[in-house]
């Protein structure tokens, strides 16, 4: 593989993904990532653009920024890219009205849609929410549409807190879409609709921008098909099978955040 | 179409579904479809031969005869075809150890085997069983082994009730195939092997059979794909769509098992 100085030539900007490279979630605000504190602020410091692109479908942004900042890390609202707003932006677009399985800590973002006589399924991080009952619910308001429209918040496969590995919201999507006959429409990573939201927020060009997940398949493979370069942390829910995927090749993996902003600090254009 | 003779020319066995075939389930023990107890007894009575194929997984075969029984239908554990009994089996030729992602009323079935140190996951259609820690259980199981193993009670994708549909086990078993990227076995309608095992016990050739189901796929394609006829009844699961599906074409569409029935005996041999 090329010298770290050539893999980072060029880059001005830099998408972070936040759980299991900043933080590992889990009871109690979770648990900060060795070094990832220090990491963001020389990042932010740096002349390089930043911006946090998470698939978070569990709480609200300002939950979750303020999880953050309590850990000590420097990030505000607007710096967050997340499926919520992305999808409220689409329902209100086409006159969606959601049956909405969802967390409770996230039902806030959707407080400005209407959700009366549903048209659509949205689909989210529910957690402890996805109930038989609760997916059952879902499942009939699906079929009893004509056009059923199921959107889901993300396909994470799963997410590592500090207990464990947890199922994300993908499995649960992927049993709507059996028991349905239908596909999902994902908002989040690695749709590349989501990813380029971010780089216009920040921007910056895809060839400009560099990816840090813990995900090789939703953070890494999804901005590399986006035209982006990704480096995959070995922190989250990083396995050392990932290092030889079938499919995704990372532009190159780091032992966790502090190393790739070391990196990036010495390589990219600032 | 060919004319009903020519369709039935040569059967000797029928496989009769159960749920939605001969009643919906659902609470105190559920709802006789009309007209199919006497449409049973006409049929052992003939001198074709029946079997019941049935993916029931929710309840152990006692518990379900008890029920069908009770209904007033002549039928006794010995006649009926059921994955649980199936995958102990398999269980025990491979000497696989499982752990249980199945209802309370089947954990019966599995009480001779060995469930300790799992090395592999057994799905069934666990109902409200399939709470979200008992999914990640299961997840969890699977994440840990070298060489995981996931056997899935059939692939169903919903049923009907009394008071309505519901989903089946294979979307769960989706769920769990998508978060741990693995494929599961399937022990139960369409699998192949599990139609064989039904027409071994009947003593006719997939040539001289015919199935009788409310699944358009997993019924109906499945039994096709075996060599056999199969007929679609209007009740259960059936929606009208299933008359043009995309893959799968039934030998017949009938109302109901009474109307499959009076045409059987026209025109099967006897």
């Amino acid at each position: 593989m090329a010298a770290w100085g050539e893999r980072l030539a060029g880059v001005r900007g830099v998408l972070l993904d936040i759980s299991g490279v900043l933080y590992d979630s889990g009871e109690g605000g979770g648990k900060v990532i060795a070094g990832s504190v220090e990491a963001v602020a020389r990042l932010k410091r740096s002349g390089l653009k930043v911006r946090f692109c998470t698939n978070e479908s569990q709480k609200s942004r300002r939950l979750l920024v303020g999880e953050l900042r309590h850990l000590g890390f420097d990030v505000s609202e607007s710096e967050v890219t997340a499926p919520p707003p992305a999808t409220c932006r689409i329902l209100k677009e086409r006159g969606l009205r959601p049956h909405l399985l969802v967390h409770d800590d996230v039902r806030s973002e959707f407080d400005e849609i209407d959700t009366s006589n549903p048209n659509c399924v949205v689909i989210a991080d529910a957690g402890e929410g996805f109930s038989y009952q609760n997916m059952n619910e879902a499942f009939q308001v699906l079929m009893g549409l004509e056009n059923p429209v199921l959107m889901s918040l993300g396909m994470g496969r799963y997410y590592k807190v500090t207990s464990g590995l947890m199922l994300d919201v993908g499995g649960y999507t992927k049993a709507l879409e059996y028991a349905c006959g239908i596909q999902a429409e994902v908002v989040g990573k690695p749709s590349p609709e989501f990813f380029k939201s971010a780089l216009w927020e920040m921007g910056v060009e895809a060839r400009q921008a560099i990816m840090i997940g813990d995900d090789i398949v939703g953070d890494v493979g999804g901005a590399q098909r986006c035209g982006m370069r990704a480096l995959q942390v070995r922190t989250g829910k990083f396995r050392p099978s990932d290092e030889h995927h079938p499919e995704v090749k990372a532009d190159g993996h780091v032992d966790n955040l502090a190393e790739a902003v070391d990196l990036l600090l010495q390589h990219a254009d600032k």
